[in-house]
């Protein structure tokens, strides 16, 4: 829904793809074609992937848009060059030969037939200390190089394109038998099976990501511009307060304690407000996400994008490893449904609505799905819309997945 | 057991007290003695905490032997300030009056009788945001703090007392029905309670700590010299392997992509290595603890100290929310204990050897700790230390709390 009718503009927006992901085109492509097997589509060799993703938008739903149409093109893109790698069996080659995508590759210095004996050397460790690394951590890093690419793209276009604004990112990638999920901002991932809540995402916020941000403005007190302090406070500080003791916390605590109170303490904190009105700056409630290269603080030339991340952190999930029932789910959902309504009671919508209807009806997913969103809308009564328990229902754009396992 | 009866040297120390806190003097202390209760010890206002510590030394034990004497009271040191606060059961005030410690109150700037009014006042939320800091924080703040006051202490008296090396540090901390267990390092606490095990703390090594030093050498290159790379490799580069293609991540990323080999990936990578053999700039194993304020990579002029933090973490278990039985204990170990025997492993022998014992005999939790030691150091065969199962027995130090709860 959108924004509980309260607008008409909707800064969420959502994705969902089946994905080819073409085995990238060498001057080595008719040798390695006579070799072993690969998934042939149409002539072409490389393997599928399934993808759903959400995005929330903020200060506008440019940034949104963009990343909704893009951001599995980004990831097919990365994951082109490990096609043959991740069919492969054997552990993944820790160095290749020169970069021979689309003909950039000098014939003069690089001799392919010698290459081409290197990569299967490769494979087998020739030196004492050498990590192993396997395909998931592979398929992990193209995910997060994906969203940077995605992100460099939205700060190349933003201004031809007219991209306002930023978004939270998430989405879920299946392939090959496992289900990666990436995160970046305060959408959730859950997945319930039998009844239990696996989670699949945290959140990032001012408040879970206060040591980091602490840190980079500790190390780099130019990006806060005369105006910030990088210590935190429980409140704000009043002049004529100076000299007394105050309790504060630095990049490196988790409690609390007091310190005398100084000139530079009178200054705005970095991180500053609890739970949902937290914020960098006094500017943004989510840490990490794609866009807001423009993103300012208020009547000032002080950046928030330094404090921002564009990379998601991936969990991952071996759909091969647990039987699944019909009733089993991947949930993914945006904040709008998350503030009002937690993965016990997600859980329970889930399991309430999926036994109203057939195991084999393929639409109780959606279902559940709309319930979902309805449910944490409420209904629109005298004092605004309201709750089943008549509290407020959730302000904000509402989007939901459930994914059958 | 020291170093498996291989060394004559102990660079493992450990420290177990009860300590009193007592409520620093105050020109105010007549007024407030006329308030409430509080603990009096010989007339004497104050609170006890019980503590127990491990102390896992690196080249040289004295600061290893230094902690092992001053933390406890840099942590009675921290608390002295909080006596009043933490046996009022209101919420801490947020802000004090001027620091009236050791009598350096200016009575002039001070006046005492409006203070007192304002510390009163203060436990109420006067602003419209204010952040409630519960006392459970602020003991986690003093014991942060604690450590990094125990590193000043090392840093500055270091060359008059011939303190040698550096030192992990985990610390138990019981006070008012809870435990706080904090570690700076690679030695670990697990509670064991009916049988299930409770992970009380965190290793802290160039692994698990490897994206806070690749971010803190990305933003401050300058610490790495001109040798080294804040970019992570499986192994080692060779110089005629330029311009091929190398996994590598960095400190946004948690798996693995590939990467041009360039000029400044030759240098050695600032995290390098497997498990135990992991280092940082191929020179230390733990990333936090205290001491090793000179250490340097060898034959440079590379300081490794920037990199390492003295901050423990610090987790906290109330007691009073579970029914305790006699064989329900905290286990306290150096990296000598758990780098051959598992958590899973401990709680065995934690129930085989208390069921041998009758349940009110104070001497089982001892007998537990003996054989911990001994089965992880083995026995001396022809082939050096083995266990049972034949395979090397630890070679390092090995030291063990048994604490029943």
């Amino acid at each position: 829904v959108i924004n509980a009718g309260k607008s008409q503009h909707n800064e969420d927006q959502a994705c969902c793809e089946v994905v080819f992901v073409e085995r990238r085109p060498s001057p080595r492509g008719r040798l390695l074609s006579r070799e072993g097997g690969g998934e042939l589509d149409g002539g072409r060799r490389g393997f599928y992937f399934h993808y759903w993703a959400l995005f929330d938008g903020h200060a506008g739903s440019g940034a949104a848009v963009m990343a909704s149409q893009k951001l599995h093109l980004h990831i097919c893109e990365q994951l082109r060059d490990l096609v043959d790698i991740l069919r492969d069996p054997s552990p993944a080659p820790i160095c290749l030969p020169h970069d021979v995508r689309a003909g950039t590759v000098e014939p003069s210095r690089v001799p392919l037939a010698e290459d081409d004996g290197e990569v299967s050397n490769d494979a087998v460790p020739r030196f004492h200390l050498e990590k192993a690394v396997s395909h998931e951590s592979l398929v992990i890093g193209a995910i997060e190089n994906a969203f940077k690419h995605m992100d460099d793209q939205i700060e190349r276009e933003r201004t031809s394109q007219h991209l306002a604004g930023g978004c939270c990112a998430l989405a879920a990638v299946y392939l090959m038998g496992k289900f990666y999920v990436a995160n970046a901002g305060d959408s959730r991932a859950i997945i319930i099976r039998n009844g239990e809540i696996i989670p699949m995402s945290r959140e990032f916020t001012p408040e879970t990501e206060r040591q980091r941000l602490q840190f980079l403005a500790f190390l780099r007190p130019e990006l806060l511009g005369k105006e910030f302090t990088h210590l935190e406070f429980p409140r704000r500080i009043q002049p004529k307060e100076l000299g007394k003791k105050m309790l504060y916390r630095d990049q490196n605590m988790n409690g609390w304690a007091y310190k005398k109170i100084e000139e530079d303490d009178l200054k705005f904190p970095l991180i500053y407000g609890e739970g949902k009105k937290a914020r960098v700056m006094a500017t943004i409630g989510v840490t990490r996400g794609l866009g807001d290269h423009d993103l300012k603080v208020f009547s000032s030339n002080i950046h928030i994008k330094p404090f921002l991340s564009c990379f998601p952190e991936v969990r991952v999930y071996d759909l091969t490893q647990y039987e699944h029932c019909p009733d089993d789910v991947l949930v993914l959902g945006t904040d709008g449904l998350w503030d009002v309504t937690n993965d016990k009671e997600v859980a329970g919508v889930v399991m309430d609505v999926l036994t109203s209807y057939e195991p084999n009806d393929p639409c109780r997913y959606t279902m559940v799905a709309q319930e979902l969103v309805v449910r944490s809308r409420g209904v629109l009564k005298e004092r605004g819309w309201r709750l089943a328990n008549d509290k407020l229902g959730s302000g904000d754009d509402i989007s939901v997945f459930v994914i059958p396992l």
